[in-house]
């Protein structure tokens, strides 16, 4: 007899790993469908214009064009998460250098591209507003019809701040700002369209959410949701950027809808850079007040967001931002204060972390400079205001869960925090420092409809092996390894006998996506559930062919078996075969649902918004270069508190991961703006971190087993990116007494700050 | 307010029209996949040789030839449905004139067809066996090794033959033989089969059930059943020949796994004639005891039946050859002896009726004489013998309707039976008669597996469309438009909201498919459990919504409202979005199973293997030219006791479609052998019966409302086409006083009848 083949809590390969290494996985680039048309998008060139006249006629009249729409040629409808208000393709007015104008589809990717050239359209170019500050400017026209150029404000408050200012011992206010990150996901958007025999529209797309997708194009198109069908084609990657933001599938759709063939839009890196959401910039305006020994007491928020020409998801994303840190705290007062604002520039909207990233960058810098003020170990602050575990925070989080305390010190000891911090400071030119982080994290989030859950069919084979349907997505971050190994566990047999069928709204269960960190919690549970109910029936169906009560015997090995007598026994195999061929059959394929006991925000921001709450802590030692700038990341250590690791390995990927893409955006990557066009759209120019800037990375896992987690788990793919970028800041602070509030931290920051800090001493 | 809009008794348009009369349905041989490659199969060109040497070396040097298989490539399972007997690709031995041999993948069907022509394979041609009777030679060799020639044999015995035949004033007994018809679908066999990212076998296939399909293809190709996934494509008509007795996808099959590519695999007219079962060839012994008033009294049968060199399904056609018309009848005594015997001719098997067309011949043929010798209106002894609704027939079958007494009536008071028996005959060249036969069928059969269910489910989007998922097998019969009708009754919304999810295996619920007339009773019943359960969700959540009891509440014009207040409403579009979208929310997606509750037969035949049993009757005047033999068919009426009529309008296409390939197997169509050799393999030499050869076509419909189907409806695909051709021998016979009993009725037979007769006079 084998031993239980159960996977859970060991280091298992994606599941999805061999079709991909062997170049078999079908990404929507990938997909070749007879008869298939090749679409290009036309892209405005200028921020702001407005649009004088289309000619078409010489694109349509090139050989091999099918189809050349223009805003003319869209539906009316209007798209968007929080406003309604964007084209499919623009028409009359333009509103970010790089919006699509007009969309070909041809019979070649080459004859697309010639055919772009030939579309005439005469601009008139208008005064583009690039800032937020001009946007907000009282005289400054609107950019979308008729309101001003606030997209969305956000205004809270609860306790009594100026009382905990007033009665804290410290009061410290500062500015930071953060700049936008580009997804940079190894797939670009792409989609391919087409018109099923039945006249549906069928897409397969690059997507965090086949379900969310299907609404949106069914929305924007004016087609009934009945009449689209959305496949999940292999996604490589999404970091939010492959939400409901990019127009890719809508342009995809339309032409496929209007030419009647199939349609593949596949973005380029350049494509890819323009029309992608990338990070949403924030100014914030933090002002803490703390008692001495480092209590936090108030705390005062303001952050003037940009969302770019359109608003997209940056509403939520700023919401996150302005109250989601609160929670971390046992502070009682806060005031919040934050504003969406448009400006004529690419949008900006879900990124991984969702707005924790902007203000943690903020708030640790903050508690960092405050603790240095008191005289205190920024450690010894986290600690002391840190949430427990049964405690229900400022806004109302039950916090079911947490290692926060662990995770901090789990990575200041591997980092060497008390010894690092208590060296003598180098003199030479390079100098290091040593900087920690805590940050938390939704694991789920009744946001939507008041809905957040999940539902899975698991269907067993008269072979015994299992076919689990989810709606969920796996965009990479194993999604579908994490479902195999909730059912496999479950049902006792090897993660070689699942399959997770891919997302298709005809035949899926309802699902949200991959958002919020919420499949493992949401879609884990209902794994379970699924996977009792089909064991139920199996066990049912044993008892009467073994002659046995169901709570005589057990599920092990793959079979039924009495417990008192292992040897008397039915194959998961043979009772699936006689569940089906028998009086009364059917085969078993058995829906299991679970919705989380959470309670959505009111309108003041109180809720209990997620069934569970994932923190993670990181310290890392930074070496500056006092005579260039350059700041090298030494090491790094990130712990993780995903209550129970499902898959060690698949976190340990995440936290790599979050690790390198926080470094990148802390160091080096920036979306170049010139008169409000991208510059540096592509990776030569866009500099991501290269193996070079990333040292052997470096983290734990803190198990705080969550009450409602299945087996404790939470979830684990966005929490680790929120530390990276202060625990930089401040190890750079650590290492040259220079505090960068302005992101990215530059060698020209770097350097200008050494010349101010050098300049004030001499003063 | 709209009228219900329940389509249920109407005509209705097949749901599935649309697509293929714009062309859009894709048949299996209209899927282009990308990398696809084209399939070409050898035959054998002899009925029975050794296969002495093989060399492939050429065909496989053939630029773009991928693969060129023999049997030494092929697994060594061997498949069949009764005996697995038979390999994919033959080794060593061929059995018929059409075997498959090789089979080669190439990148153009001509690369394929020229690579045949290099494959050299040396045969040394054996003795064949052509018939039946040197099959039953003592001296004859075996022609599976191991065994005779004797592929299955049947007796039973109920009552005592030989007192009732003791006991009759009549004992009549004459031979019969029939021949086998081609099915002549429109769309020959074809599959396309490929490797898919996890490396399992993918198929689309024309087919009657993808499960079956699925569960061949894993047994004959080795493959655990969960690594074969089976798409059920556009089918363009089966009537038996495409369930799983022909070679077709297993063939692809294995070109896929052994190039890793896909491979389209479609025959052509003479490859389909070659390869596709046809039907199963009888001789038949029929001894029948009447009383002087008609009754019935004692029954014995021998059956000589040849399936070619595979058994395929013939040993299950014969079995209802030898007892299925038993049960029309009250006679208490029955003898059958049946032998199934392989010959080295191409292989038969299911076709349209299962074995009944060729028993109904002799059996109404032989009831038509026994009348005018006892000087009875055949009419009145068809009556006299029925079985009655309520009553239990001698080999088990519980009668729980039946309206053939009114069908008699009714086709024949059409036909002006009356009248016409009673007028002057005719004393021309031309000469009219009218005949008359009665059949019976099964709505389903308890016979695979012990199960005989179905399950489907429904889901309902949020728009308030509802898509319905059954593995039930639409081959252009109308299970489609038969599962909408039944779903948009249930729940009161148009046809037009209904989509039926075409059957594949990886998502489709279990079904067995289109076979034994079962979808409509099995099917049917399974979507109005489902359908329920689907409303009885609306109802809760409505309950909760209007603040009313579920008792309070109706569906009725696609909402849910108040019974006392109908304003008080909310839209099924309404419930389900917030049956997702709420607390402890998950999409209505529910399964609903039903089984029939009959038992199958034990050995000696004895069960009530159908939840109900259709009847029909025909009668037919035709007009016979003794000049040249030719046989016209005027007029024809056939009556159908399909229950509840659902759909009468694709009800009278069965029938109608019936009537005609009736038409053409008593007159017209003959696979004509040559020393095993079928040398009218294409639709200018095998003549099917053309526009002219057809009357109006008119047909009637008995609605007796069996208890067991839903709305009171039986199958209603099968029945039509058992009495055409006795009605029609009966009608000549009444013309010109010739019986024929050895089908096809062709003008040479009748030509050498009426010289016989004359001789006979002369005499």
């Amino acid at each position: 007899m084998t031993m239980n083949p159960s996977t859970l809590g060991t280091d298992v390969p994606q599941v999805t790993a061999r079709a991909k290494v062997l170049g078999r996985a079908q990404y929507a680039g990938d997909l070749k469908v007879a008869g298939m048309l090749h679409a290009k998008v036309l892209r405005s060139p200028y921020p702001h214009a407005r649009i004088v006249s289309v000619d078409t006629a010489a694109a349509r009249a090139l050989p091999g064009v099918l189809a050349v729409l223009t805003g003319a040629d869209a539906p009316r409808a209007m798209w968007g998460v929080h406003h309604k208000e964007r084209r499919i393709l623009a028409e009359g007015v333009v509103r970010f250098c790089g919006e699509e104008v007009a969309a070909v589809a041809a019979t070649s990717e080459e004859i697309a591209r010639d055919a772009l050239d030939l579309i005439a359209i005469e601009y008139e170019e208008l005064p583009a507003i690039l800032t937020p500050e001009e946007a907000l400017d009282e005289d400054a026209p609107g950019i979308h019809p008729g309101r001003n150029n606030i997209s969305h404000e956000i205004k809270f408050q609860r306790g009594d701040v100026d009382a905990g200012m007033a009665a804290a011992d410290l009061v410290y206010e500062a500015h930071y700002t953060t700049h936008a990150q580009y997804p940079g996901y190894l797939e670009p958007m792409g989609s391919v369209a087409a018109i099923d025999p039945d006249g549906r529209l069928e897409v397969w797309t690059s997507t965090h959410s086949a379900s969310l997708a299907r609404v949106r194009l069914a929305a924007a198109l004016e087609l009934p949701i009945s009449r689209v069908r959305v496949h999940q084609a292999t996604t490589g990657g999404g970091f939010g950027g492959k939400m409901v933001e990019d127009a890719n599938n809508l342009i995809a759709g339309l032409l496929a809808v209007k030419t009647g063939r199939p349609v593949r839009l596949v973005n380029n890196r350049l494509e890819d850079f323009l029309a992608a959401p990338s990070s949403v910039p924030e100014q914030i305006t933090l002002k803490l007040g703390m008692t001495r020994d480092g209590l936090i007491v108030a705390k005062e928020v303001r952050i003037i967001a940009d969302c770019g020409a359109y608003s997209g998801l940056a509403a939520e994303v700023m919401h996150v931002s302005a109250m989601r840190s609160d929670n971390m705290h046992r502070n009682a007062n806060v005031r919040s204060h934050a504003t969406l604002v448009y400006t004529h520039t690419p949008v900006h909207g879900a990124f991984r972390g969702f707005g924790g990233t902007q203000m943690q960058f903020a708030l640790n810098s903050h508690i960092h400079s405050m603790a240095e003020k008191l005289g205190l170990d920024p450690v010894d602050i986290h600690k002391r205001n840190a949430i427990g575990a049964g405690e229900t925070s400022i806004h109302g989080w039950e916090i079911g869960s947490t290692g926060l305390k662990e995770c901090i010190d789990q990575c200041t000891s591997a980092i060497g925090w008390e010894a690092k911090r208590t060296r003598a400071k180098d003199t030479g030119a390079k100098r290091r420092g040593v900087g920690m982080a805590c940050a938390m994290h939704v694991s789920g989030n009744r946001t939507i409809g008041n809905w957040d859950g999940s539902t899975v069919v698991v269907k067993i084979n008269e072979d015994g092996r299992v076919y689990i349907h989810s709606g969920e997505a796996d965009v990479g971050q194993g999604a579908m390894t994490m479902l195999s190994q909730v059912v496999a566990h479950e049902l006792t047999i090897p993660l070689s006998h699942t399959y997770v069928v891919p997302p298709d709204t005809d035949t899926s269960p309802s699902a949200i996506g991959a958002l919020a960190s919420r499949i493992t919690i949401a879609a884990g549970n209902a794994a379970i559930v699924a996977a009792r109910s089909a064991r139920d029936k199996l066990l049912a169906l044993a008892a009467s062919e073994l002659k046995a009560e169901v709570d005589q015997l057990e599920l092990a090995e793959g079979s039924v078996r009495v417990k008192a007598e292992p040897t008397r026994q039915a194959s998961i195999a043979q009772l699936a075969r006689l569940h089906i061929w028998r009086h009364g059959g059917e085969g078993i394929q058995v829906s299991g649902s679970w919705d989380a006991k959470t309670k959505m925000h009111d309108d003041q921001v109180y809720g209990n918004i997620a069934p569970a709450y994932s923190f993670a802590a990181q310290a890392v030692e930074v070496e500056v270069d006092i005579q260039t700038g350059q700041v090298s990341v030494l090491d790094s250590f990130v712990s993780d508190d995903c209550g129970k690791a499902l898959n060690p390995m698949a976190i340990h990927g995440q936290t790599n991961g979050a690790t390198v893409q926080a470094i990148g955006w802390t160091l080096y990557e920036h979306l170049q703006l010139e008169g409000g066009r991208i510059t540096n759209a592509d990776f030569a120019d866009y500099t991501m971190a290269m193996a070079d800037a990333v040292p052997m990375l470096r983290g734990g896992l803190v198990e705080s087993m969550d009450p409602n987690g299945p087996y404790g788990a939470k979830g684990a793919s966005e929490t680790a990116i929120l530390p990276g970028a202060p625990a930089i800041a401040n190890a750079v602070y650590e290492a040259i007494g220079v505090r960068i509030r302005d992101l990215p931290i530059t060698p020209e920051k770097i350097l200008a700050a050494l010349r101010q800090q050098q300049e004030v001493q001499h003063a």
